[in-house]
């Protein structure tokens, strides 16, 4: 398709991919971050960017910076969430975790593997190995803190129960919740995104493979989003009811819109998470046989949208600003009182948004039923879940027409940690002074 | 990335979806084929190619020829599978049923909804929608039929039991299967395969919504395969056990052999399968934590090939064929007995081949174990699966070293007729004399 010649982002992406080259023999040779790792350095290492058997042209999303990636990076089209929990109440452990995952996500999202690929034949390879050879696929790596970090059986679990942000009080139970435990919480979180759903899987494997034996995975989740090799555009993807899905969702490029809703301020107590933000991780099933046999117009009246276009249902373009006050001839609104497009809208929300990166999933049968379960797994950023997020959802989960044809089975709440500059890690404010 | 007019597919495309508009046209004004469609021809009708808001350069696969489509097709980057059970006994509903899918598969191969995604607003839609806007991506939709068509319970279920070919004979215990009934068999099969991931499972569950009240889903699957958009070349893709996988696969444009492997021929006694094939499904977990854990020389040891290369323990290149009687200086085999590609390899099957399309799965955590569960949906197509799949697998699931990593969780084997004309339906030839 796409020859690497053509591709902008290829010129990029290639010097960077060398700088990480050399980051990483300075891991590796740096006091065996990556565990075995450092068996390669004998002269066994082939690393992916050596055996690479096609060009990177998909380019690499930068790691470092103010913020973590994966938040404000225009939404890739595949997600490997995974949860973990914490085996230990070790202060240390969880330092020296976060470390080793910020110096393999470095390198994984630059198209690097997180150690050799073929080291010594007498140890275990320190990459598993099924993203050899693959583009760095616009991966990005994105790390959270739920509560039990700070407080569990409402003991401070490892001496951090003073930098515990209040944003990670526990969000209560919601109108609208059905909630699964083991689709639910997690100690750590992260957030794989990239174009390549290998890639994305590679990456929380490793890291689940890095974690033990401090933490194990708790529950994952895999996603697709917009997606068609060639879709490139701006168009708003649809979600698995037809309808076109954050119309009105934040524009990460709105630098203000992301500092009023999305990163976490000075005003926060906790310094560690300045620049920040919080996570609300959502698994929303949708009924969707009961759906199929909706008729069209009640479809169209429970989003208050038009389903081709997307438009509201008081405009013509999808883009049209929803006029919530226009009435019908019959003097009944326009946009029905239930309508999730009134309910979710800011103006209903005293001006609270919040920026979302959905991704549909499919997890096959529910066996008790024999419905297919699938839906949206709705990822939301924003500086104060409980203003932000919980009001919102407190507002639709009461009173949304699409409550008939959803349910919430999974909840997480995570603190983002901000990003990092090289030699830092993730999470390392939380162990200062 | 790709704009539309760079994409040497797309002239080709165009007048292919203008042939499939009218097609659809004359459907669905020829009888109500698609159900409650029908309503669409009254005005309200707006189909994908009319909405389209992008270019479907990602381009149509034919769905009418001598095979069905998804067989010798090159492999697209992501399935979703279907297994279905009847709930009728009624050969006339399964007539039927096989006539709609038939006509759904023919539209949305081509880009096209199964019926209108925004009709009457007094009836639901007859296409679910999510695929609206998207393209064709390389969708094939291939269709197979279960034992449980022709026999059940030891009776003649729907009075098909004369046409039943040979090869849907139980397949038996294999060594290695640790079979789960909720994940194995079923009366029906479909293969959506496409290079996004909305459109095989827009294939699968407006198939499914299709089906009711004749069939329901009884297992799905979802797979991912080689897959950066930009990985287009033809690099053997690497399985989640980080090795190249395929390296020795029938090649679909090796005629030959597709006739001598694949195509079922005039010795089968059956006439409407001719021109047809078996399809064996088989679930396979890797045991991906104790493989992490194995030490490289193992790993290769294993596989009979090096990592990173794939070259065979006794090459240099990946596609050299393996010396299976080469030895080391102490006298022992290069490759070794117990070596997954001699075991595999059709000099010791007798030159027995078949043709696989495999998938890499993942399906979150195992609750019972908290490990990952995920592997390879190996998908392979044969003339005769009792010689070649079953014949095979004895032999691997008896002596491959591969066993200690793997479990055979699923299975279901199918015959699958071959391809219809204009026309025509899947299985057609079931219902003549």
């Amino acid at each position: 398709m796409t020859s690497p010649d053509d591709d902008p982002e290829h010129g990029d992406a290639a010097p960077q991919r060398g700088a990480m080259t050399r980051r990483r023999a300075l891991l590796l040779g740096g006091g065996g971050v990556l565990g075995v790792a450092a068996a390669g350095a004998g002269g066994f290492s082939v690393g992916r960017a050596e055996a690479r058997d096609e060009h990177p042209s998909a380019g690499a999303v930068p790691f470092h910076g103010p913020h973590q990636a994966g938040i404000a990076t225009p939404a890739q089209d595949r997600l490997v969430f995974g949860a973990f929990d914490l085996t230990t109440d070790d202060a240390v452990a969880l330092h020296d975790l976060l470390r080793e995952w910020t110096a393999a996500a470095a390198l994984m999202t630059q198209g690097q593997p997180t150690g050799t690929v073929a080291g010594h034949p007498e140890v275990p390879p320190s990459d598993t190995g099924e993203a050899e050879g693959l583009a760095a696929s616009q991966l990005t790596i994105t790390f959270g803190l739920g509560r039990g970090v700070f407080v569990r059986d409402g003991q401070d679990r490892m001496g951090l129960q003073s930098r515990m942000p209040a944003g990670l009080e526990p969000l209560g139970h919601l109108p609208g919740d059905n909630l699964d435990p083991e689709r639910s919480d997690g100690d750590l979180c992260v957030q794989a995104c990239a174009n390549d759903p290998q890639v994305a899987f590679h990456a929380i494997r490793n890291l689940a493979r890095i974690a033990r034996p401090t933490a194990v995975l708790r529950w994952t989740q895999l996603g697709f989003g917009r997606t068609s090799t060639t879709s490139r555009d701006q168009s708003t993807p649809r979600n698995l009811m037809g309808f076109k899905d954050g119309t009105r969702n934040i524009k990460a490029e709105d630098t203000a819109a992301m500092e009023r809703f999305v990163w976490v301020g000075n005003d926060e107590p906790q310094r560690w998470l300045h620049g920040g933000s919080f996570l609300v991780a959502r698994r929303i099933r949708m009924l969707i046989e009961s759906w199929d046999r909706d008729r069209l117009g009640d479809q169209e009246a429970v989003f208050g949208r038009t389903k081709v276009s997307g438009a509201p249902l008081t405009g013509k373009d999808e883009f049209d600003v929803p006029d919530l006050r226009a009435r019908l001839r019959d003097g009944t609104p326009a946009i029905g009182p239930d309508a999730h497009i009134r309910l979710a809208a800011p103006e209903t929300n005293a001006g609270q948004a919040l920026l979302r990166r959905g991704y549909s999933y499919t997890d096959g049968i529910d066996a008790r039923t024999g419905l297919l379960d699938a839906g949206l797994f709705f990822l939301a950023f924003q500086r104060d879940p409980h203003r932000q997020f919980a009001a919102i959802q407190r507002r639709l989960g009461t009173s949304d027409a699409l409550n008939e044809y959803i349910q919430h089975t999974g909840s997480g709440l995570f603190a983002v940690p901000p990003g990092v500059r090289a030699g830092g890690f993730v999470g390392q404010g939380l162990f200062g002074r």
